[in-house]
């Protein structure tokens, strides 16, 4: 029987030993004062792997072979409702028999209380067979959980605090019905005019004189929009400044909005109307909607204007699954590349044996594996950081642990996964275009037609790197959140360049000097960007009175003008975060897995000459575009001016 | 009303001066001295721009629009036929009206005797509405084309030299049907076991008694391959050492085999079978046949075992085609993109002002400047190779020009046009999938939508790097001429290494030195990979006995093994050499046209730092995999022994 788990040694790597299981099982079975919870974390993985056994067989079996039918068939759109066909339902029907849906909410809320981790690495699994069942099937679980985060959040989530365990959360009848595979939910956040821009929302939240809120607007792109309940984002509060980009976003709130009016007899009608689903290039098996909300009925989550806040815990989530979905496909196009290239003769050898397309897959191959590292290690991350919050709930009380320790683990957690997450984003989605295009490529003219597995790949993988923050969001944040890092420790900074320095040349181990070496080219690189930030801002400053200059430069920052330098060359840096990332990453496990040393050498081989292009291209390219843009802005402002 | 030549800048500064005419179209002309010829240069290029103009028109007018329904519709197989569907009939009969099928053939078989260039041109705008299209009117004329140069090249072709006109060739009927619309060709390489690697094929030639030719076998892949004259390379010879795989392509020949037998009464029967259409990812408006020939009487072209040297003369011509066809596609990604990109507002502003998007639209439209200058020479090198040659039946013969003259002339443009095809093929169908990729970044979640250009524009594209030769194909040929010609001269390639040394220190203009300094960093990879190549080529000798040394190193080169670590490197140093090519043809350019200097400035900003990095990736990396390759080998021919 073919199995996904099974035949993935690197997978399989996490599971037997990459994982520091000890904590994160401690801390999600609350500190094993769960009721029915496991005894230890040897016990609680043993169990983890068998259903990951059972996910790989399931994948393997019962999804992947249906992988192209799944891309013909589609969904359909009759009379207003999306239709599965099928085979799909009988794919989802079983994903429900394994109960697969909750595994990851608490126990007491009817689910298996996994680790969020094994419901990612299931997700890789799934998404090596197709990517779209995965991305439907983490609608359901991943809204539940987003459910009783948002109650927590709130405050309307009940906890008995003296025996370890959720008394209720404002939305149990929702998470049961999600539970028992009959619904799912979706996130609606993509307007017409507002896609990365968000500050550009339009859907309006509005309160009656009864004080019950409704939702009025048009929402697109919206995967798996034809659930039943819906997160939505809609503005509550008129923005401030129309001038400051970033006013609007705090005027927007998040809402809970079930998709049909019930009656007291059952009978339901739609008060969420779906207009149409998407015609796409690929990712058939999940259905994207267009959605109109008149005066839906909608429950405020939190209060007015956290809407923003909300999203960003949806959205950090869904970033690290996009992150697994695009490993996953990357898996299946490596191997489908390797496979063909196993068996097809040229020259007198089997191709894979051809120098160029040896080292294709030998590329692909080592970039997995990293892309794999960092992906484990941001979604440990985000979830400890989540659940050292909860387990402050109960533990802070019991005088268990102090609050400042909460607090403590809680700043590194969210520190690694904030730095993380973007760098996992980027890399895996880009990848997943790149890998599926070389599986094309070497197929050849096969790679070309539809019977193969090559070109649908491709399609698939073409949302990878739009949907859940396009690549150039992930690259403007990756790039901000670096920047503005070394403005507020420029102590920290120096001393972290003084370390990667040192290390570069003194480490015993030659690999750790290796990545110290990388981590000094990128550290240059930012410290180029910042100094040219600084430099160009001083300029504009030094226009001014010499008595503005300390508050101009110290306070009033225009992102859209005093980060351009950064801003064009936010990809490249990018790039460089994450290869330093992921080698970081491999070094942690280097040291700890001899086994894993091959790994980290393989990658290190083709990232430091890209260390060194990006770098070169980040300190000597990009003055006379910036000459023309802020040129034309300057000639456009003028011809506004009159 | 659009049109896709006047709205191109780039594309008219060619026609208006960036092409050298008068040698050009004095040749075509056979020095003004052919029956009905333009009077000079000038009058020809009005007529020609008369004719492109036209042809852009017709191109954003009459195919553009349709390009959606083209694709959807693609084309039908029908009881053992492929019929196209009414949209594109409509589109082939007006090309049909505008006779631009018999554009380059002479007047004498009817056609209008312009250069081939202008039907490369013409190709890049028909390309730029839809690339399907484009590729089947390419199997009209250029198939006609074939049919010339082949009677020429075998001697069946008639020509009256005082008169300067062609009186026959062996297929003037087939000629004239093509001209007249109601017919093509097409050509007929690969099988399925056999595409990169032609010493594989098995279609076989086989004579009957009386001397007939009939061939049988199965080709696949065949684009137009519903056509009615098919050109087949089939074994007429048996390979000579098994283990050579280099000795399987003298067994080969060309064959003209027509698609149906005609009887006395005009009814035709199929004697090439048509067995399917390839379901193809995208290109849907030109149909890829997947041919059954069984004894299918047959015309030998040339001689026995010639036949690989005819295919390169069609492949030649198909690779050139297939980079304007690319160019075509890039200018449609890259303008839909950039329209979108200023209209789409995000953050304040359209998004063709956020730094990183006007990055990726300014390096689009500087590649596509470059590929297309590399383009225009390599067209040109490449039609003046062959018109010297067919010149030199007419001029030598009168004492106008010398035997020796038209060699020099011939060796040069062959030269330049084998160096600049396999460049051009490799990174204009390499830039077509990345920038079709990037529109459709660019249009953000509506690029994945199948209403919108990009997503198709990604499907067309994809097939680019694949036919007419791969990308790896196109690379070991670069690499291998680059490095067998510094072995044949290494004099030459010290003296060149000097001077571009010596420019990029004394040239007075700093485009010149940069160009040169760029130069340097290619030569210095090559004479790396010379090498390393010697060195181990010198290694695995010197286990022999000394007396053998010199024979093995200067004779027994196993291009399997002897080049592993060029072959690895290849497609860089490919991109090394393209780069440089680019650059060249630029300088040339600015040169004579002072406003060139800025597409060369913008060009090499990006050129330099990737050179740097080609260069540091084909020094520092590789010997890792190399030897996990030629591990495997042992291992497995340890195990193969016993």
């Amino acid at each position: 029987m073919a199995n996904f788990f099974t035949d993935n040694e690197d997978l399989q790597f996490y599971v037997e030993k990459g994982i520091e299981w000890d904590p994160l099982v401690a801390i999600t079975e609350y500190m094993y004062r769960a009721p029915d919870c496991f005894k230890d974390a040897a016990e609680a993985v043993s169990y983890y792997k068998s259903v990951m056994e059972l996910v790989g067989e399931f994948s393997a079996e019962q999804i992947a072979p249906f992988a192209r039918e799944i891309d013909t068939e589609g969904v359909n759109f009759v009379d207003g409702e999306a239709v599965f066909p099928p085979r799909l339902q009988g794919i989802f029907e079983q994903i429900k028999e394994m109960e697969l849906h909750g595994m990851c909410v608490p126990r007491e809320l009817g689910g298996q209380n996994f680790p969020l981790l094994i419901y990612y690495m299931n997700a890789e699994v799934i998404a090596r067979a197709d990517v779209s069942v995965m991305a439907h099937h983490s609608f359901h679980g991943g809204m539940a959980m987003a459910m009783l985060a948002f109650s927590m959040n709130e405050g309307s989530a009940e906890i008995d605090q003296e025996n370890y365990r959720l008394v209720k959360t404002r939305w149990d009848d929702y998470i049961a019905e999600i539970l028992s595979g009959k619904s799912w939910g979706c996130m609606d956040i993509t307007e017409p005019d507002a896609g990365s821009d968000m500050a550009k929302l339009r859907s309006v939240g509005e309160q009656d004189e009864n004080g019950d809120w409704f939702v009025t607007g048009q929402k697109i792109f919206i995967t798996s929009g034809h659930g039943k309940y819906h997160f939505v984002i809609a503005r509550t509060e008129k923005a401030g400044d129309p001038d400051d980009p970033f006013a609007g976003l705090k005027g927007l709130s998040m809402f809970l909005v079930p998709t049909y009016h019930e009656d007291e007899n059952g009978n339901r009608t739609r008060v969420v109307q779906m207009d149409r689903l998407e015609d796409k290039m690929g990712h058939h098996g999940s259905a994207t909607a267009s959605l109109i909300f008149e005066k839906a009925p909608a429950q405020l989550v939190g209060r007015r204007g956290e809407g923003f806040r909300y999203m960003l815990t949806l959205m950090n989530n869904a970033r690290l699954g996009v992150g697994f979905e695009s490993i996953g496909l990357c898996e299946a196009a490596y191997r489908c590349a390797k496979d063909y290239a196993a068996q097809r003769a040229s020259m007198g050898k089997t191709i894979d044996k051809h120098e160029m397309i040896a080292d294709y897959l030998d590329e692909m191959k080592t970039d997995i594996q990293g892309m794999r590292a960092l992906a484990m290690d941001a979604a440990v991350a985000e979830e400890m950081a989540q659940k050292v919050k909860l387990m402050a709930r109960f533990a802070v009380a019991a005088g268990e642990i102090k609050q400042e320790e909460i607090d403590r683990m809680h700043v590194e957690f969210s520190a690694r996964s904030r730095r993380f997450t973007p760098l996992l984003k980027y890399v895996a989605s880009e990848k997943a275009v790149h890998m599926a295009r070389m599986a094309i490529q070497i197929h050849g003219g096969l790679g070309y037609i539809r019977e193969y597995d090559p070109e649908k790949l491709l399609r698939d993988a073409m949302v990878m790197p739009i949907y859940e923050g396009t690549s150039q969001i992930q690259s403007l944040m990756a790039m901000k959140d670096t920047l503005i890092g070394i403005m507020k420790n420029p102590q920290g900074f120096v001393k972290r360049q003084g370390q990667a320095k040192w290390r570069s040349l003194s480490a015993p181990d030659p690999l750790e000097k290796r990545v110290a070496k990388l981590q000094s080219i990128s550290l240059a690189a930012q410290r180029h960007l910042i100094t040219k930030t600084a430099t160009d801002k001083f300029k504009a400053v030094s226009s001014e009175p010499i008595t503005q200059w300390a508050s101009s430069f110290t306070k009033d920052w225009n992102p859209k003008k005093d980060f351009a330098y950064a801003m064009l060359h936010a990809e490249r840096l990018t790039q460089l975060l994450t290869d330093e990332a992921i080698c970081e990453v491999l070094l942690e496990q280097a040291k700890k897995h001899p086994e894993r040393r091959e790994i980290l050498e393989r990658y290190l081989e083709r990232a430091e000459p890209r260390a060194r292009f990006l770098y070169d291209q980040i300190v000597h390219s990009g003055a006379r575009l910036l000459k023309e843009l802020s040129g034309n802005g300057e000639a456009e402002a003028e011809k506004a001016a009159g």
